[in-house]
């Protein structure tokens, strides 16, 4: 049996009273499912839970099961609001223990910054068995147990983060997309959006509505994993929008 | 029994392959938050999930059972693609149904705009029992069934949906915040924030790190329900900021 064609998902939790009380856009979503979209690996679950043990345990323990990967945002800085590390050590069942490496890029990091107190120090702690994610900016590296990676809040730092996770996990093939824009009602269109879909297997089309400088419009969005079979679905709901004398514009509006 | 000081909280289900391609950056998380906040109403989890029957369906029964509220967004309109109503009635039990007042409201609305088709009816479906949330943008109402309130994925509409529902949903306290903003590194002043939050009952501190113009620094949200004790806390860790030689930013940086 060939595995070509499996399909690895990971899931997200944003560690999260910042962005559930509104005061902050979150960043890390996008940033994350994008990144993983050129891993060829499909975000398939985000759930934002307050800065609360039992509520990081219970998403933890859900979603590292059903998922190949599983990454989380938030929560592991030096204050006493960053519980992340603690909460993921209780959902493995497993102590958390100072990391050697982790403590020596600290202290290095801290040399010439104050030293390293014994709050800086919370930034080496790890659920047991973890290892680390290297990070250039802040000093403080990510962490990966098991197949639960745990990432910084602060987005910059994430990113540095994901740079250094580029490559490093296995992916499928990735999901492709195309767009297709046109001053169009999706309502209009149904019906040759659902037969185009189903003309075109493995392909799936969403539509996206917006008003803008006063008229209705549309982004279509064409996902396939084959690029041939993507262009030829693009091209035919673009002759098919023409035809109607709505003309598309390619790659969106 | 006093219920002065009952919580009220509400989850919030994306619908949502958009989102998790990392495509389009979620507006409506924020949005949504921010204005439950004002009407003293937490939002206590956010699912982002596909645009899956079976994925919606899971997310409704888990949080509408443990909320006061849960609204969604995305999925309501008239393409293929929207299956959010059906989903929602799958997860209540109950039919689908067209809404006489959406059928009527869709009617005027599409009058002048080339009729409603039976794609644009799709719009008046309703898990049977629901009542509707107006909308003066696009015509299409928002729908309540039962303590699930369905919103537009559209940011605008969505926008329009919540003014409708504005002072309507019975809360509670509301949670105030007050941000301390400061050029310091968070780990330095670790054991002051630990100390200051458990000094003022009630408080919850966060601290968001960040890094501008090369330098470090970090706000501190603090959140509480009464506004006596929030102003204390705000002072008293603004002053002890100032003490260290590190002058504080009342409202944040």
């Amino acid at each position: 049996m060939t595995e070509t064609n499996r399909i690895w998902t990971a899931a997200l939790i944003v560690v999260g009273d910042e962005i559930l009380s509104g005061r902050t856009q979150d960043k890390n979503i996008a940033q994350i499912a994008t990144w993983l979209g050129v891993q060829g690996i499909r975000l398939r679950e985000v759930r934002v839970v307050p800065d609360v043990t039992a509520a990081i345990v219970e998403a933890v323990n859900t979603l590292r099961a059903r998922n190949d990967y599983l990454f989380t945002t938030g929560g592991i800085g030096p204050t006493h609001d960053d519980i992340t590390v603690d909460a993921v050590a209780e959902a493995l069942g497993v102590p958390v223990v100072v990391h050697p490496r982790a403590r020596a890029i600290l202290e290095s990091h801290y040399a010439t910054r104050g030293g390293l107190t014994e709050a800086r120090l919370r930034m080496a702690r790890v659920p047991e068995g973890a290892d680390l994610i290297e990070n250039r900016l802040s000093g403080a590296p990510g962490i990966r147990a098991g197949n639960v990676f745990l990432m910084a809040g602060v987005p910059s730092i994430t990113a540095q983060m994901l740079d250094g996770l580029t490559g490093k996990l296995e992916g499928g093939l990735p999901l492709l997309s195309h767009t297709v824009g046109c001053w169009v009602a999706e309502s209009e269109i149904a019906d040759l959006l659902r037969e185009t879909e189903a003309s075109f297997a493995g392909v799936q089309i969403g539509s996206y509505p917006f008003f803008r400088e006063g008229r209705t419009g549309a982004n279509f969005v064409i996902r396939s994993t084959d690029a041939t079979v993507l262009a030829a679905c693009a091209r035919s709901l673009g002759e098919a929008l023409a035809t109607l004398g709505r003309e598309p514009f390619d790659g969106g509006i």
